[in-house]
């Protein structure tokens, strides 16, 4: 795979340069690291930190800004980010109220979260993690813990970016970010591979004719691998799966984000658009809000995610707060 | 390639019927065409009309929003609207001041954007064009009329469409417009082709170590094709092209657009925009703003495009209006 990058190793110090330099002052690394922050003082008490294996931008570090997350702190390529770089991130966050963790559920990610907010305890920084596991296909509802976390990360940060900004304590905006967590769920489908970087080498292995759903941002086993179909019935079995798991229901209200993985085109994201929406409106489900675009991807993986949000009335009134930030953007 | 789609005829009425579904009302079709339009009351008094050929996703339909375009005439995959498209947008979008056409500089657009000028004036709307000539690998300074237009249609829909919301007249709407084209100047790289929809084939030939500076949105021949380089030395390359055809100097002041063509990720794009603001510094040009993502592609492309744009204080005021659309917010 052709990529435009200088040395390989240096692809993720160089992208946050990058990241930093693009907005125009709002962000700043801190120093030493591989975590970025926001560079002002941000609206809040308590202080929102993400973070996880880079690879999948814009997630994490393009969610960083007002109304969203306070900082990010990434690891290398579908790596986990070391311990000490989480707690370099807490320090340079935190505002005396606490730092709420949310980041996807890997077992790296956990680990390394977990060690981190024991280190900040340790210093006085309170911190309550939320683990995002959105991913229908990763495990079944009984174990909604093994699940994986992908593109419901956005909406999760989005309400928990929201919440932190005016919460009066660290438990509040734990709560309604776990709130915010359990009523989302996602499923992908991909059509080919993206690279790794450092190797060039294809995550996994698709024939010319097939898709696979539910698999992974590293390339972990999905539900269903099949012949490619047309996108109306593709459409129409995923938003099932994901109805059914959510158990959505006549008369529900959610947000829906229909995410590429990396090189899919937007003409193809409004087509899937167009069936979820029909398929919603035929169920009596009400679509609040409604995204499209690259949020969460695996390097130029082929192929989309489908993330629905149930609202009520709380989560929504945090849901329509702006937020500003390279990649995300509410007015 | 493999893409989700339907039937490959559908795919442009397909798309826009997802692009109204995802705008929650904010849209609408104009009836039996593939034109799409503000549903309700816009800001200004002249009108904003943008097109071309469908295929460059979100082009030009994601940009039709408040502070933005209050239409898009959207014509098949890589070609013009018809002029019927074209003039039944006019119509819908008229408030009685006039409309006002920005569009990319192709042969078929200017055919169709002047026939379709023709049939309003008779009906009363009159009409001015912008024809944006962004890109400087396309015809050599002195025939900026030849030059086609690439991503660069961005930064002057966005100027345009600020404008278009307070101006007095269309002739002043047409005066910034066209001032903020004539600053803006775009060069792009591919790396791999994208495919149409309704054949699957590649729109051109690269071998897997080749890459092509100046290659057009269509597969248009660029004006230097080599071995794939470091990113560094490529964006130096590139940006020093965009520099001297703009002749931006010391003490000038930029907006800066790294455009993904397609399937090119964020980790590349932001690697591209450290290296771009650093020569930037070095050149002693201010960089006002910067603008990172998916914008104006050509389907799974791989490669980017650099567009600066050189501010002076009426286009600043402009660019800094707030505006909001599917593919494009600034808050």
């Amino acid at each position: 795979m052709k990529k435009i990058l200088n040395d390989p190793r240096d692809v993720v110090p160089e992208a946050l340069d990058g990241l930093v330099a693009a907005s125009q002052g709002r962000l700043r690394l801190v120093d030493g690291t591989t975590a970025v922050v926001r560079a002002g003082e941000g609206g809040g008490n308590v202080a929102l930190l993400i973070g996880g294996g880079s690879g999948h931008e814009p997630l994490f570090g393009g969610f960083v800004g007002e109304g969203l997350a306070d900082g990010a702190a990434c690891g290398n390529v579908f790596t986990a980010p070391a311990p000490g770089v989480i707690l370099e991130a807490t320090r340079a966050v935190d505002r005396g109220e606490g730092v709420l963790y949310v980041y996807g559920n890997y077992s790296g990610d956990n680990l390394s979260f977990d060690a981190a907010g024991e280190l900040a305890a340790a210093e006085g920084i309170p911190t309550e993690s939320v683990r995002v596991w959105d991913d229908v296909a990763s495990a079944p509802p009984d174990r909604v813990e093994d699940r994986r976390g992908i593109a419901g990360d956005l909406f999760v940060i989005k309400v928990a970016g929201a919440v932190c900004a005016v919460a009066e304590s660290l438990a509040e905006a734990a709560r309604i970010s776990r709130k915010a967590r359990d009523a989302t769920r996602s499923l992908g489908v991909a059509l080919a591979a993206g690279s790794i970087p450092e190797t060039g080498q294809p995550t996994f292995e698709l024939a010319a004719d097939e898709i696979e759903i539910g698999m992974g941002l590293h390339g972990e086993k999905g539900v269903s691998r099949g012949k490619l179909r047309a996108a109306d019935p593709l459409v129409e079995d995923m938003l099932g799966r994901i109805v059914d798991d959510l158990a959505a229901r006549r008369g529900d209200e959610v947000c829906l984000l229909v995410n590429d993985l990396g090189s899919t085109t937007w003409m193809e994201l409004l087509i899937v658009t167009r069936k979820a929406h029909r398929l919603l409106a035929d169920a009596g489900i009400a679509v609040h809000d409604t995204v499209v675009g690259s949020f969460c991807t695996c390097q130029e993986m082929a192929g989309f995610s489908l993330t629905l949000m149930k609202l009520d009335p709380e989560l929504q009134a945090y849901y329509d707060a702006p937020a500003r930030s390279a990649a995300y953007t509410k007015a």
